[in-house]
């Protein structure tokens, strides 16, 4: 027979899917011997059965019956007692948290004869009536849909009656009139009376919650996070009690560790005389933890030993509310607490050296998104100042520094030792060195995954984009910053990267510790030695390799001081940023075989020292070169521009020949679609002595570092394949220059591979392994062919709105679409090791450094991934654990990255954590 | 044992494969008894070997010697005999045909003293020494590679010593002089005298025939022809004959019915005292072949008799070449006829009612691709004229008229009665009234998948584009055509949109006869008849169903006419061209909610009126709706030019608001990548008045016909889906809107679909399956996001240099990618079934008439395609085929289709064809 009903205090493990978390966590303190206000949980199964058939199932009026009875017994006085009466609160409670979603109605059992019971037995008819107010108001809103607006109203207008402004201030007299107007509204809306039997109320507001399910806010809250809409929810109903009886009573929380540093010690607040939601609204000043040893004692001892029941029994940092009444210490509910990321790490570090946890479980106890937390440089905590300007978030970090338009102006006033902050409307490619000079970036235009943001994510570099309110005046060199105000070039203004505030003025910045060590410096700390130590055990345990994704020798150096095992991505393309354009606009734009020949003998010059200082800091580590990937129109004179600039010169009396030729240049090579153009591999085949160029200056240097006495381990990759025979074509090119350069210089060691980032490739991915000896995964380009999204485009005029509307949880370049793209690279591996058993395969690209995307690759058997050198511990870190649980659960993968994608780490402190169930710490004011 | 040399009179199948097909043809007419000339073939096997070990096989000498003596033993003269020497021809003949690629070489066995032994058997000294120059130079050039420009130098040297202009003007003295300088040319560059002797000659010519198979070209032709380099070619080793003995000798060319038409009779020419190659090159004129009958009865009569027992024999038309000498006929080669479309048919449908093919048979006998020849207007044969301009040969058909150069010109002068001709740089969706009005488009700008040639295709328009030598200047309204030419607007041009011939002035065209039947007027003759018989067959054995993409009632009462059965994609955004891109901009770029409101409004008429006329045309039969799917820059101000205008009319003094506006609303809007940007469901969910609004419209319209009394089939569908959230997003509006209208005007029915476009929706076809009762795959996005080519760019720029280099064999655009496109419809209609056996899967866009898509598409089970009205004819044919391909041959479907894109039918005329091995047919001249 299936039981719709447990107590509380029912032997067995707690069934979390039955019960919802909130009865179980009940359930359990219970089974530890906690003191625990007694009551019982209908299950979620009961609620489906509601849901399912609009009518609670058969039987469990009964069984409510049954227990409610049972619990009259326990507590010794009955529900509807006129003398002392049994007061009841009744709660949500899904098996995965749902903060604030769903209904709960506090103090079921008052009527209007109750109430005067209570009153008696309390000595406080205000108390006892405000009780009777606050049930009629959440009994109307949740059973009967009654504007909560219309009880407010009630309220408001008896203050101003009584002149008086807090609702404390209302005397027994004064609430008796709030509680006669709302009764009245019942019959204006409900069209019926407050239901006076403390039976039908109980029943009545167990359905109400059932049926809380389905509202509209929980529904939108399930869909944004991913929540199956078929689970229900339990209803907890439980004996009130009560803080606020006197001196001897009160209410507090308590976390077993400090939730802010991880530190040992009584940390929380307690507040006498009091009911939980005082002390979260602050109508009063609680005072710490530890002033309770002065007050109570023997409560205080009490809850120390509750405190190490709970942190034994979950081995890890908890999170109790209780409350005291009348020296009686009760436990309304504990749970593993949140914590910052800093204590995070030490908390997990901690319990390994004290023995309660193994090394193992503590690398699962600390994320890669709270190692990125604790890597960036931060802001203090605010200062009153108010934002000049909202962006997004899109590259956390603090920054303060001048305004600078343009990215020479960035790069001559860093030069001369000032911080400044590039102001964009956006930015493009030849922006680079401005960004590079820069401490922040901000742009008016583009999403989290613009080029501003790309960019400055991978250089750890924080970044605010898309604060639509700027209007950038290039003219006037200032910045219109919406309601008439300017800043100027030269202002010195603050960016948060972490919150997309932008404020005028500098605000003081704290520096990462992490950031410190991991460059060389700082060496100490409990905060670094936790860090390191869980950091040396992903190491030991992790499969995938990590690599770095780096342009230059210098962004090499910090890759490998991060720990990176070699270069994953070498983007040749970034090699002809700013002034180097035009070398690689001569070769394509060459008018004569004269004009291309000298184009590409300089081309050839440059490459080869850029490669030689490459593989010269990279030493014998593997450095993956990928052959030019550039979209024509990042490289080449822009359309709209030069019409401009030749209409207008035309207009004046004739544009120069020059200007006539980029003008012809310009339309020639336009391109509708460049991100689908002319580029990649298409480039390398069009114009076939690019690749000789590079692959020559490539090999040329490799032999340069050997014959120095250096180590090289090279691999060369073809960019955008789409079919083999592109990746022949190529091949053949290559081979021969390095038949070439064997002959003059001896052999020079290469692997040969290709990108994978159409989805043609992925699915010929057979075909592509006969050539290539490794797959490299460009998960970028990748996603904006799989899902047919521009990713510039779409991240700023679809993706806020797919956001908004559910359609979508989180951006697929964010982190990995395992369906869609995912799906498309696991079978690519299969294919390929099917045809090539030992063929390598890599991620490069932003999912590289994403920690669930990390777990999806190293479940599908990838061997390494490479991400921007900032992101190299994280990957780590992340390698680490997604060895460990594809070890311990590789079933369970899936629905354990699903939880942790849902609940990601909340940054704020844990204090300002608004959602605690306040209301349970006691209903009495 | 191996054996490597077969003689043609070897018993048994001659297999193609070993013996290549020209050695396995002439062993089957040896078995038919007809008069071949003896000869041996090495296999391709000997070939493989030696091209694998750089050696011939073990024993292959041996084997040569065997069967060159019975061959000397049955012509009863020997190779080397001094008095009468035998004379071999040697001669590739790979498996599959690859004409004039690979090396042939006469004559072998003639020496310093055989050529004095032939002049005098022959008695004609002149003809003897002619041989044995060519035997030089075709030996020269084969076996040692000395350069064919040498020998050329040498003629052309002796030529004007001589003072004269042709070779046969040549007397013996002077070719003496040629083949004493040609043997001077062995010492200098092959080191060696040419071999004296007649065994090594023949033993080199073979190995080099071998090599040959690695030729460049021969390599290359294979490349673009997708035929496999391990195969290898046979050699065929024959005995000489010659048709220029005497009076009583020459060579012919024979039909077994009339190539060009099909016509029953006799059909060839016949040249007496001639070899075959004078019959090609036409030195002295052919006499029809009916005159052999009075030049030679006997002769005449053995031919017929041939020819009968070869049609017998193929059950086809064959072409035939014969010799004869001195009275005696020889037939030199024999195949099933090249012929032209309009033979193709009547032939087929002529065997059938001659009995000696099935139906079946008969409808394999015919392709699409002729039928689509047989549909265009073409012009009469070459006058004379010389081409103004040439571009890509984007839509066939051949049009005159006048030329304009914007769509207004076009629209204003056709409505005068006027023909015209659409000149511009390229065309966009706002041409389409200017397309609609012109007899033909001519482009300077874009690829055979550019908006004219797409467009211009689905209509059946005459198009030439890419013409890049045209400069198109609007204010002067003339068109430079290079070298200093231009013609004006008003000029009248001719545009032969199957050779890409632009000309100057009015050709003259012949009109389709089937199209006329098909829009109902002609309704006789031979043509008309078979062409009927085969589409009835057809239409009786095709599993897949044929609808038509149509946008306007006109277009699809056409697609009726041509057979459709229903429309399988309307694409609601092409109503929106013209003026009417203004509604849709109003909407989009709305400054606040009245103008908004306003703009919808007016939309909902104009798409009530729409559809209306839409569903009262079908009248019943299925009509598939799909949502607005415009990328934004085909309807919103374009950026460059108005930027321009904005830049020159601040200039002026000021520019008006509206242009300001104009400009501010292109900036704001403007998108790196249209393609892959806000458009299709993106569009829909964040404006989702728009999908009201259609929907409302649909069923409104839907209502008002069957309310008429009329029958409604109504698809309504959902573009560019990438995930199946988007899908349920826009599904729940379409339904809330279904049942307003149904609470209204009473139940609407419809079934809700959608497009397949993006990777990510094949992928997760399973998981649209839930919402989706159809799947619409719209091949053209998806090969362009499968293989990231923007299909213009691509074709613009990378395309033809693609072909050029043999790394793809034919645009993907062309016919579908079954690698890579193909594998993706193939898993989502296998993932669909699975979750909704029901659904229904069709195709829509080009590949939907495209020949071999067609049968790939029958062979995954997809139930219907959808093409232009145009190709609704060829759809219906292919289908057709390919159910009857499916049904004999399931698993030889790949390699027949292979077979079938690397020979499509050759529409030139046959007589022009002159790889025919015309050297066989003597050599003497």
């Amino acid at each position: 027979m299936i039981r719709y009903v447990h107590s509380f205090s029912s032997f067995g493990t707690p069934d979390r899917l039955l019960l919802g978390g909130k009865g179980a966590d009940l359930a359990q303190m219970v089974q530890l011997g906690l003191p625990v206000p007694p009551g019982f949980t209908i299950t979620t199964e009961a609620c489906r059965h509601y849901l399912e058939n609009g009518a609670e199932p058969p039987g469990l009026q009964r069984e409510v019956s049954r227990d409610l009875a049972l619990l009259e017994e326990q507590v010794g006085h009955r529900l509807g007692d006129i003398a002392n009466p049994l007061l009841l609160a009744v709660r949500s409670g899904a098996a995965t948290s749902m903060p604030g979603m769903m209904d709960t109605v506090l103090d079921i059992g008052l009527n209007d004869r109750t109430v005067v019971g209570l009153a008696a037995v309390t000595g406080d008819e205000r108390f006892a009536l405000d009780c009777y107010r606050r049930l009629l108001q959440m009994f109307g809103e949740t059973v009967f849909g009654i504007p909560d607006d219309l009880f407010a109203g009630v309220l408001d207008a008896v203050k101003a009656e009584r002149g008086v402004e807090q609702d404390l201030e209302l005397d027994a007299d004064a609430v008796r009139v709030v509680v006669e107007r709302n009764k009245a509204l019942y019959d204006q809306h409900a069209g019926r009376p407050m239901p006076q039997d403390p039976q039908e109320q109980l029943s009545l507001a167990v359905d109400a919650v059932f049926r809380s399910w389905h509202s509209d806010r929980a529904a939108l809250y399930r869909r944004r996070n991913g929540i199956s809409d078929d689970l229900g929810t339990a209803v907890n109903v439980q004996v009130m009690v009560f803080g606020n009886r006197g001196p001897r009573s009160g209410s507090g929380v308590a976390f077993t560790r400090d939730p802010a540093t991880g530190d040992l010690g009584d940390y929380g607040e307690y507040l006498p005389t009091a009911q939980g939601e005082d002390v979260v609204s602050g109508v009063r000043t609680a005072v710490p933890l530890a002033h309770l040893r002065d007050i109570d004692l023997a409560s205080y001892r009490r809850l120390r030993s509750v405190m190490g029941t709970l942190e034994r029994h979950y081995r890890d940092m908890c999170d109790i509310e209780f409350t005291i009444e009348e020296g009686r210490l009760w436990i309304l509910q504990t749970r593993v607490g949140k914590r910052s990321p800093a204590a995070a790490f030490r908390i997990a570090a901690d319990l390994v050296e004290e023995g309660w946890i193994t090394r193992d479980e503590a690398l699962l106890r600390v994320t890669g998104e709270q190692l990125t937390q604790l890597m960036f440089p931060r802001f203090e905590a605010p200062d009153g100042r108010k934002e000049l300007a909202v962006g997004l978030a899109a590259s956390p970090g603090a920054a303060v520094g001048r305004v600078v338009l343009d990215s020479a102006t960035a790069v001559e006033w860093a030069g001369r030792g000032e911080d400044v902050i590039l102001v964009r409307k956006e930015t493009r490619p030849e922006d680079l060195a401005g960004m590079v000079a820069a401490k922040g970036v901000l742009t008016s235009r583009g999403g989290r995954t613009s080029h501003a943001a790309v960019v400055a994510r991978a250089m750890g570099l924080p970044c605010v984009c898309g604060a639509g309110a700027l209007e950038i005046d290039l003219d006037k060199r200032q910045v219109s910053v919406g309601a008439g105000r300017t800043i100027a070039e030269g202002d010195v203004i603050s960016l948060d990267g972490a919150s997309g505030g932008v404020f005028l003025g500098a605000r003081r910045t704290v520096d990462s510790e992490v950031v410190q060590w991991l460059e060389g410096g700082l060496r100490d700390g409990e905060l670094i030695s936790a860090v390191a130590g869980l950091l040396d055990h992903a190491d030991a345990v992790r499969r995938l390799r990590i690599r770095a994704n780096a342009d230059t020798h210098e962004d090499a150096a910090r890759a490998m001081r991060f720990g990176a095992e070699g270069i994953g991505l070498c983007r040749t393309e970034h090699m002809f940023l700013g002034d180097r354009r035009t070398y690689l606009q001569r070769v394509i734009l060459a008018a004569d075989e004269h004009e291309r020949t000298s184009a590409l003998a300089q081309l050839l010059r440059l490459q080869r020292g850029d490669f030689e200082s490459l593989l010269a800091e990279t030493d014998g580590q593997v450095t993956a070169i990928r052959l030019l990937d550039a979209p024509l129109h990042e490289f080449l004179p822009d359309l709209t521009q030069m019409a401009v600039r030749v209409a207008l010169a035309e207009k004046r009396g004739g544009a120069t020949r020059l200007d006539r030729r980029r003008l012809a240049d310009a339309q020639r090579v336009h391109e509708e679609n460049p991100m689908t153009g002319l580029r990649g591999v298409r480039l390398g085949i069009v114009h076939p002595d690019l690749v000789r160029t590079q692959a020559l200056a490539l090999f040329e240097a490799a032999a340069d570092v050997r014959d120095r006495g250096g180590r090289v381990d090279l691999e060369l990759m073809v960019p955008l394949v789409s079919t083999a025979a592109e990746l022949e074509f190529v091949q053949t090119l290559v081979m021969e220059v390095a038949e070439d350069v064997a002959r003059r210089r001896g052999d020079v060691d290469f692997r040969f591979g290709t990108m994978v980032e159409t989805p043609r490739a992925a699915l010929t991915a057979g075909q592509l392994a006969r050539s290539a000896e490794f797959l490299s995964f460009g998960t970028n380009d990748l996603t904006q062919l799989t899902w047919g999204f521009s990713r510039d485009d779409v991240e700023r005029s679809v993706l806020p709105r797919y956001l908004d509307a559910g359609v979508l949880r989180q951006s697929p370049f964010a982190s990995i679409d395992v369906d869609g793209v995912g799906s498309l690279v696991k079978s690519a591996v299969e294919q390929a090791r099917a045809v090539r058993p030992e063929i390598a395969a890599g991620v490069c690209g932003e999912h590289g450094g994403d920690p669930a995307s990390i777990h999806f690759f190293d479940g599908i058997g990838i061997d390494y991934v490479s991400c921007s050198p900032f992101r190299i511990p994280v990957a780590r870190l992340e390698a680490g654990r997604a060895a460990l649980l594809h070890r311990s659960e590789p079933a369970a993968i899936g629905s354990r990255l699903q939880a942790e994608v849902g609940t990601k780490t909340d940054s704020r402190s844990v204090t300002a954590d608004t959602t605690r169930d306040a209301d349970t710490v006691g209903a009495r004011r």
